[in-house]
């Protein structure tokens, strides 16, 4: 690579690929270093890299990565049809490795490699950058604002999508309160986006999901942004669990509902939210060291948000 | 006590007041000697013992032990007053020991105390049934029925409220499949009523609280039955947090929406939910060891809803 690359959740310095391990945040901040595109497959299942965008950069990056340590074109192809495979909703993650070796009859050099991913790095900061914008227009001086999951600085290259509007409307002197649902079942709100609101000194608020209807009802809430792991043809969009209770609460208190994205989130081969594949994960993730050990669960991994239930899609 | 009293989360038996902790079920099944009054006002904040019926019912008996025991009429009246104050929302708490021994003049003697407990616990016990059968009359075979929070043994003398109609449709041989939501923070969907439907062999799926309005996009529940903590004159209904949430999803997707107790949950001096007391417990509830430690939080433990969202109120 010619140039480090340097993210809240990623970096690539002096020929090592490391990512911050986002399982253990915020307790401890430890760095992974993914040394081919089978470490980088299994972070991704584990959740240790995640967020759409991310990953999207993180298989690029490990696919630049395998070819300049000496890996074969075959070895290269194949890595990409594993990383593919490793997150089914994510279709940023798709596009990635299609466009670095996939859709290409011959895999390209490592020197192309590494310059496409640079590309791809790049672009997803200039992205942030034009959503955060784009939305934090929107944002009126002392509005509180909810959102879910993580969509920040450790699910982007840069300063993330729905989280990267609350942070330039802060940034820009609007007084704004977040309120940061904790997204159960692996808690990334409590967890990444409480911590990075934290650090950045962002004033918020942390609740439960099933808090969310009450705080609106209250008129505490004036916008809603999330981010998405994908969007149809037609705007339905998919994003993590819980996403679709609070466009059909937002709709009901007449709270206006964003969903924030960079174009490579959108799959115009998917006519539909019917047609997205949801990842279901595993139970012991609901379960969560608390109830019956025999607990039947139903885990799905994102839900679908119809696009007539959002206020606007922010694109970039 | 003239007879051993004896339910799920509850025992009196040779001269000892005994609750099961619910805070480490279902790991453990430990119980816990209630000596004083003020053992089980520790055990009621802590929710060792909880549910608004059965809180009423423990209140009740620990006056009565307390009395045998030899306490003064000044004692069991500070007793009393201490008992009320415990948990702010639920009223069946306050008309127990108003019926006991506040709304009366001279405090009653230990032989009356001990009645009036027996009559506490009996009543509630004959409450359930009846609520039972009059809820399972709504539900058809092959229902999905989706609950919240815990409403059953462990939170009543008897069979359990909004959980009692499951148990006696499931016993009426109607073949439901119950969706249980966790119910953040304190998980007593995931703990406890898992548990219970467990050990009576009724189908059931756990859920994150996050996951329902998606269950319910699906086709999945025909019917929400909840219990409450406080029900308003004007049928307005403060239950575990996140029951406001379900009722305004369940009316998005058509889905009848019940609430089920005991007359001794109605509050007739409380005109609306406007003016029922909201219980805001520790914020480390939520952040649960695993969000920052510094973390802002909002922890309401109860929240209303209205009237008008409430297919129908099932009281007895």
């Amino acid at each position: 690579m010619v140039k480090n690359l340097e993210s809240l959740g990623l970096r690539h310095e002096r020929g090592k690929l490391l990512i911050l391990d986002q399982q253990l945040l915020p307790r401890e901040e430890r760095w992974l270093e993914c040394k081919t595109p089978d470490h980088m497959i299994s972070a991704i299942k584990a959740l240790k890299v995640r967020g759409a965008p991310l990953i999207g950069v993180a298989a690029a990056v490990s696919l630049a990565r395998y070819a300049l340590d000496g890996a074969s074109p075959e070895q290269i192809r194949d890595a990409a049809k594993g990383l593919r495979a490793a997150r089914p909703t994510a279709v940023n993650l798709m596009a990635a490795c299609d466009r670095m070796v996939l859709n290409h009859a011959q895999v390209p050099t490592a020197e192309e490699l590494a310059r496409m991913a640079e590309e791809i790095f790049d672009e997803d900061v200039a992205l942030c950058l034009k959503i955060g914008e784009q939305g934090a227009a929107l944002i009126q001086d002392g509005e509180g604002i909810l959102t879910h999951c993580n969509s920040g600085g450790l699910a982007t290259a840069g300063i993330g999508t729905a989280f990267g509007i609350l942070r330039r409307a802060h940034d820009q002197g609007k007084k704004i309160h977040v309120y940061a649902d904790e997204t159960r079942p692996l808690l990334q709100g409590a967890r990444l986006t409480a911590w990075e609101l934290g650090k950045l000194g962002i004033p918020y608020t942390l609740i439960c999901d099933n808090m969310a209807a009450m705080v609106m009802s209250q008129g505490k809430v004036q916008r809603i942004f999330t981010g998405a792991d994908r969007i149809a043809a037609n705007g339905d969009a998919a994003n993590k669990i819980g996403t679709y209770s609070l466009a059909v609460l937002a709709q009901y208190h007449r709270v206006p509902f964003y969903i924030a994205a960079p174009y490579t989130t959108v799959d115009k081969n998917c006519p539909t939210g019917a047609q997205i594949p949801i990842e279901e994960r595993d139970a012991d993730e609901v379960r969560d060291g608390r109830a019956p050990l025999d607990a039947r669960v139903f885990n799905p991994a994102f839900d679908v948000t119809p696009r007539q239930l959002i206020t606007d899609l922010i694109l970039a």
